[in-house]
């Protein structure tokens, strides 16, 4: 039975309370503390016990969200400790450098994406990613002027919120509808796109619409930088695993009214979609830019290559 | 000085009142019947002159629907006699006929392009079309059984227009958002888009997204049919002419109050965009399918490769 | 009702007793030079309906191999006389013709493209063409050293006999599986292939295999002649007509012992493929060579552009 | 036995006095002209062995110069007459035609051309083209500017001339080794290019150079334009015929001190290279523009399909 | 001087009685513990080098068989000890671990293919590999209703071997002679076939027909997996060696009175092609899935990145 | 304040008395042994401190010669010590270690890839590689026959040095102008290039030609293989850093009269390009062939993954 903090945050996760791959890795790996210093275990066998149990409820509460079953993992394989006591302080520690790792983590790969925009650059940006925004802050930061087209991103134009950031920025903005993407991509320089997930083939999981536009940015010769951090490497696709695609409502994409004068059809709203490895040219991270597909090293050096879970009961 | 009637279809034009290539092309040739039953010219000369006269008037309206010149060219250049009124003549019989040619035309492209479709097939569309919506008539006619995904087209969402069509049809519709679209080609036999002007070089300009879409379904290996009339060809191309691209209100893409939320930015709202042959499988039209590449053939046999237009006053 | 003499032919024709394009091409107009001569029509138009009836009884024989209809629309719409002997003269005269012109088209093909090839090239073969091997003929009768990989082509194993034929032209041949052709491309300078059809769109319609070979032979920057007499052309396909790939029996494939040792399996045995007109670099005929996407003007030049066939009925 | 006149022109066109394809075309027909104009044939008969003798004679002098051939195909096949004085004042006339022609074709030519160039446009060039030039200059008269990147184009460097004449219009020129050209064409908006042939089966003969430059313009999402009158066009090649490829001293490579230095080495200088026609977007004439693929039907209007030469005697 | 032991599995190898790559592995690692049980050796030095000379006469055995040399690297290079009796004991114990992990291999590597098919797809076969099939039978066992098209993979005709054990694992199978893979492509969700090595660049050696499968499902926008346990990375190729392709006997493609039938001709009958990295998406291990430029990595883990031969006395 | 030897070095280097990648490497770390012998420091940190200093001094002088701080890191990462005399003596021992490494590597690497080369090959070469000449040349030591077209390279001709060496090998070589290339490469079996640079997104830095090179080759079907030793890794890249490219003088391109001649036009001479990994089949270095893909591990395993340089002052 798991304390009441845990439950709480696995609640606020579950209802989507916390969101954002950050906070969400943040809150449970903060919760697996918790859970630590007020379990009463006094052997490190039971207290690893209640962090497995602890952690099992936290997973359960969206398995598809990527960065709450790495924060899992890291913490729950890193912590160690003869006794009880010991293994306590290590979840405290090793929760508190994760933690440090993931406030990092944004700068650092931001920092890595600048060095990649010149002075003058254009970028076209698909939906709404901190990871790519922190790019163009720090290439901002750095004195370079950026220009962005930014795609509206239907169904439900969070292109709006990157619009208003970049301009906020400083960057000159040019919303256009996604269908324009293509038109204006002899323009671009770069398309700076952010990830959902990052699988161990190198595909990279994102808005639906990425793939698209990196198949048309490939005919117009024009590089795909992808900016996911590490948290959003995920291990289960070494197995071989497929990352579920959420599909979303229909109100989204049509309001009910219209949607009656249409008359019978169907509407299919799928949240993501995969770009293979072959379309990317980048992946950038708080530890730098790698190939697709040579992301599945760094994922293992991160994740390690067991195809168990740490939270599982052992057999 | 030309007739009232002349007048009245001009500024019809000039309004939009009368909007779609046929019945624009309609319109204007039917305009050149009345300006020859009400001139009073009695020489052929003179009667040409009046001809040309209103030839202009009605061109100056919309002269980048490509439909308009068409039909003058057509008319101008097909009419002959001896007398005024052996040419008066000729010029109702002329615009008869080609105004027969408008009527049939649909039904015979629908029935080229049906023929392209099996029973079972999916196709998908962009933007509305009546000439791609003529080939899933005919095939259901046929007693195909078509299935399509429905691609909403913003900022204008045309799509819902085809959707609903579709769906009267008896086709089983998907409707999703642009974005979509690479997703789904997987599941898709043909795209099957309409056309605003093919040219010269076999180029299509079609609505904004069309470019995309067809690069998108040449990586995904789906075939792309264009659905145009003879009347979308565009002769100007042949010299060399590009076709200027309409540059449509913000206030489509975004609503002013969003727009102020977002802040300072450009918005760009391009009407169409510009897909070159090699990205097209085949042109469906009145006349038979043809390569996109050897439509320039099928232009000059229909409008003729000279330079010069038919209402311009003779030097 | 028919004569016997066009019965006969087609049964001939039906039994497959007659078969090859050009063999089915001329005895299909010689039936109707016979059926003209043997009718007893006194006014051209009952001459005509003669005419009609012949091909109509021709022409349900084998509707699939293009070369019949072919052959028939060419004659019908040739054929002219203001009285029935006046007709009757015309179809002897113009069966004779078109039989002159099968007689030449093979050897007039071969040099255009025995042109193409230089002394020393090497070629790869699909099934057996006559119309390809018209072209290595004419080469080595030019003097030219021409070497040729052949793919046995199963699973009937036509390489076999174009293997023989080629090495009594002393040509040197080396024999492989179908799969072993993408591995010898790298020696190869031209891929040679005949066709079943040649399609409105540019499509060669040809032995199955052809098309993953076309798709190789790009990948490894191979250029592929497709050789094609114009009887090959299909104006069916300008109305947006498929052309029917047969489906052949299971036997041809594995033998019976062999099959029911495998277990419950499906065998599929389709006779031909479709490579589109982008993997095909020039389509030779015995009116020159041409890109396959310019075919269609050619195809319109000998078969007319109208879509109602000449033996039916006038309505 | 020819004429002095015509002597003497076949010599200079031998001896490259007279050289460029317009002004051989031009030489030639004009000689033959004078050809009619000396002849005492009295019969039409006559007259046309007289001509056919001196259009051979011309002919044997330059056969790979394109424009040649070209031009005593257009003279033979055009004249007519019943008499002899009838066909020698039909020579003199057609000559006429086809000179003023000639006169007029480079600037129809680059009217077509510089329809396509947009103000603000970069072009890059290769080698030294009038056609390509006139493009250029068409579109700075029209008030458009236009900068280039200009390939010096080894190993004759005609880049320098190209950079001149540009330069002397107000073009922006900057000038680069032709190993530069991948890494600028990003800042390109059209590939410029002229022609020494154009094929039946669309492909550009041109400077070598071309066909990388056209590969790289591709990968990068550059059109290709190649400004070719139809002069240029090669009707050889619909029979199957190569165009040869002229191998060109080695001094132009390496100086003669130095290469004994390099040691024992071969040096290959091919003048020109084939680019094939899915690498092109566009051949602009003085007809309009094509694409590449359509071409071969320009070719049949313009210089029939006859595989046999109008100058050759009657079997 | 080799025990008889070794020196019978080395003949049982040699003459193809022990085959397939984990069967000789095993062999071979066996036949070292039994060498290191039955040598005398009673210094770790002398032991060592029997167990060297054991190595060196069943490497000769069969070279290109890639998990011979493997499985002698993995053995050698892990055992130690002291003592002669220490090392004899390591050599059983690793040897053991070995050989449990080859059994293991084939099962981890289902379940991690098993989990990129979905319910519903249809996979195209080439050859006949135990890991593809093992891939499909985890599907299968995870309640996947799975489709195949098996090519019948001439001349050997392994295909009827594939469908006989797909169809007893009750997958709905197709039988398609190899040509007729391109046609089907489209109704394919993921090729899927097995690998004779994989090397350090990537790429992938496979039965011959493997190489331009790959290529036509890049075409068609099928991915393509290759099934391929870590005993078939060859460490020979990190150093630049190239794998050699077995040529086998022509009988195997024409019997030998047909042969004589078809007269001179030669027959080339390559067991394998190789496919670059980049037609393939993943290649699918026991350690999980990579794409193909990042088992180079994997390579360098299991059997290092030495470039000398552990079986090599040493200078 | 650092040594007269070390600022010897830094002199040397800076004014390019010492050039070359393995020449600058090579003697930078020489100069740091001699500054660790020369330091009077007592204490380690003391004697880190002037080995910082030292590094500082010759990392400035050309801080684009990757191999310069490349050397300087793996010094100042291996060197350890816990008292000044023994730091000191590792100094030394560590870069004797280095250099002999950078000794041994040109010819490890050159065995590599004369694995990759069979005998009776053609490679293709551009500009002048050490790297590159290695590999044939081993290739040929070990018996194979090499032929080669070497590019000259302009604007700086190091084609005839390429040639030259080639020439006294024993290798067949024909020297072409840059723009022969795509010409050639169809008897070309692999482009074989070196790097001045190799990124971490796999990327090739190389003399400007090598990118169209590269594209052409892919068309053709050839493959492309860059031989860079590790010490042309780039760890900055890591970072997302690029690489300047070097902007060189006009003087090169064209000299200063025909400058003037030309008139009012500006000349672009960059030193290198960039062809991304999707271009380049495998690159050959000491320790192994690598997809390009893969280099990053490499990289991180040579120069670690910090994104801090080791001989800035900890803070």
């Amino acid at each position: 039975m798991v304390s009441e903090a845990v439950e709480r945050t696995a609640e606020r996760i579950a209802t989507m309370e916390v969101r954002g791959a950050a906070t969400i890795a943040r809150a449970a790996a903060e919760a697996l503390a918790t859970a630590a210093e007020e379990s009463d275990a006094d052997t490190p066998e039971a207290l690893r016990a209640d962090l497995r149990e602890a952690a099992r409820v936290l997973h359960d509460t969206r398995p598809t969200a990527v960065s709450l079953p790495n924060a899992l993992r890291v913490v729950l394989t890193d912590v160690q400790g003869e006794t009880a006591s010991e293994l306590r302080a290590s979840v405290v520690e090793t929760v508190d450098a994760f933690v440090a790792g993931l406030d990092a983590a944004r700068d650092d790969l931001g920092r890595v994406g600048a060095n990649r925009l010149r002075d003058g650059d254009t970028v076209m940006t698909h939906c709404h990613s901190t990871d790519a925004l922190a790019c163009v802050e720090h290439a901002v930061e750095d004195g370079k002027s950026i220009s962005a087209y930014v795609k509206e991103t239907r169904p439900r134009q969070q292109g709006h919120v990157t619009a208003h950031q970049l301009a906020e920025l400083g960057v000159d903005v040019t919303l256009i509808v996604d269908s324009a993407a293509h038109r204006y991509l002899d323009d671009v320089d770069h398309v700076l796109v952010g990830a959902d997930a990052v699988t161990a083939d190198g595909s990279v999981i994102n808005k639906v619409g990425t793939a698209g536009l990196a198949v048309s940015a490939r005919e117009r010769g024009v590089p795909v930088l992808c900016a996911a951090q590490t948290l959003k490497l995920h291990p289960d696709t070494l197995a071989g695993h497929s990352v579920e695609i959420e599909m979303r409502g229909e109100s989204e994409v049509i309001e009910a009214g219209e949607r009656e004068r249409v008359g019978d059809i169907e509407v299919a709203n799928p949240a993501f979609d995969v770009t293979p490895a072959r379309f990317v040219d980048a992946v950038v991270t708080e530890r730098g830019q790698f190939p697709p597909q040579a992301v599945v090293t760094l994922m293992r050096e991160r994740y390690g290559d067991a195809t168990t879970d740490p939270w599982a009961e052992p057999e």
